[in-house]
């Protein structure tokens, strides 16, 4: 069983209005509300891979209601913790060709409320065979929280995949037990480094630096022209097939979503890049995010290459 | 006991940010929810003056559940109807001195649902000394619903206290049981009348004219210059003091709760002018919307002048 952390989710709603104008108001027809945050996608995405997937963070007021509800209806476990503050919006209205978008902070999570997840952590981490974590973290959570949830997971011996940026995965490369693997992208690993971009020399470079030496997997993602993998002390690249990106949000967790299961299957080598990167094209070539075709699998996997670098 | 009905209400999302840009990604942290609705903002004043009252129309999903939890917490009677669809979000951006709103349409209610509340609108009539009917219709419910509406109070015995606009306000006069006392406010009686602009002797003699005939009581409101009100078949002029507007939003909603609450106690006359309108002067000097400081309302009606016109 595959569990996801998603610490900060949302009720995501997307507004298309053919023209927006401010200081007026604006009615809308073409509403739709999801249920958001980049470990739901990572849930999701592992549930349409037939894999048994359960959904953990904390939820609060009515709008975690709503994900619940969702949770149900997608047959994914609902294992999110009750937390009194609520669980909140994000905005996207979709006009004119933009994307204007409204980010709520969302709730702060009490003291008592951080201790009890550390708890229902570690009863989740001795029931799961992997676990993922995505995002940012809710005011109120201390900077190591992470660090605290690694080491937990360390403890009880099951394997973290961590998707998260910035201070985040700076902290949690320092870390005594770093992830099993990790997924920053291009503009992550660049910003992380304190440079402008990165070519793919200094990817490589990096990946197999001692920064990263902890760390089993990690994959740098990079758009349509696929990724470069670290496993152990060996780099590759990996080229993915020319696609028509339709919308590529949630990609990334897509991505999670693909190495988590391969992994579950105990999917090795050559054979889990080309799984794992497969389902973050897929989700690119949908308009719905954290959604792939799966009858695309086997054809986008045949695609992609792999080669020592 | 005094029923509002509120078909169309919402969840209303207030943010306020210090710049607002198209295009981008803004983040909020100044962010307030509340259960939003004219019929709700006129329950809550009702409550307020302590009067027993009960709040009906139409919820679904989980913003029908906050708006339920919403009345639980304000000790108004819950007697709304569920239906399948969701209740909805109206937003308002507060930025640079500009209120720039995103209003969803709502749910589309089914034929069976139009036709249940009916059966529920009888029962509650039945229990009710007064009902107050506010806004406008959700999609699916046919335009003629409030005129059904009426037929059904009057059939049972009991007043109506309708605050709507447009066509729903055209039909409602041109219904064979128009309501007992309705509150269209200066812009609102000029759009019915085709006119650009109405000058008080326009408004006393359209209030006196054939339109209104059936309508006991009409209360045209001019903001902060007070209000044209006819009772029967006499014209009044209200005067309303001076005072510091803070918030003019929700004070339509406070002036019905107010004729409301005054009818249920047997006040009339100038005494049930002057108490009907002090609730919309009290809630202009509030920043929340349907709310009013009752300690002021001595002062407020002392402050009103009412002379026949």
């Amino acid at each position: 069983m595959i569990f996801t952390i998603t610490l900060n989710p949302s009720v995501d709603i997307q507004y298309r209005v053919a023209d927006f104008k401010e200081n007026t108001v604006n009615r809308v027809a073409d509403v739709s509300k999801t249920a958001g945050g980049k470990g739901l996608n990572v849930a999701r995405v592992i549930r349409q891979l037939d894999e048994p997937v359960a959904a953990s963070g904390l939820l609060g007021g009515s709008l975690g209601d709503f994900i619940s509800k969702e949770l149900k209806r997608l047959d994914i476990q609902n294992d999110f913790m009750a937390i009194e503050g609520d669980t909140r919006n994000c905005i996207a209205i979709i006009h004119d060709g933009k994307q204007t978008e409204i980010l709520e902070s969302g709730p702060v999570i009490q003291e008592k409320e951080a201790n009890g997840f550390l708890t229902t952590f570690r009863e989740l981490a001795e029931q799961a065979n992997w676990i993922t974590v995505s995002g940012s973290l809710p005011k109120g959570l201390p900077d190591d929280y992470y660090q605290e949830m690694l080491a937990i997971a360390k403890e009880v011996g099951t394997p973290v995949l961590l998707d998260t940026k910035g201070d985040l995965l700076a902290r949690a490369l320092q870390s005594e037990t770093p992830p099993y693997l990790m997924k920053p992208n291009q503009d992550e690993l660049a910003d992380l480094l304190g440079k402008e971009t990165l070519c793919i020399e200094d990817i490589k470079a990096a990946v197999q630096s001692p920064l990263f030496a902890g760390v089993e997997w990690v994959v740098v993602t990079l758009g349509e022209l696929g990724a470069v993998v670290k496993h152990k002390d060996k780099a590759y690249r990996v080229q993915s097939p020319k696609i028509n990106a339709v919308n590529p949000v949630g990609s990334g967790d897509s991505v999670i979503a693909g190495f988590a299961t391969g992994l579950a299957r105990q999917l090795g080598g050559e054979k889990l890049m080309k799984f794992g990167l497969t389902m973050g094209v897929l989700n690119a070539m949908e308009e719905q995010t954290g959604y792939i075709d799966t009858s695309k699998i086997v054809w986008c996997m045949e695609q992609m290459e792999v080669m020592e670098i």
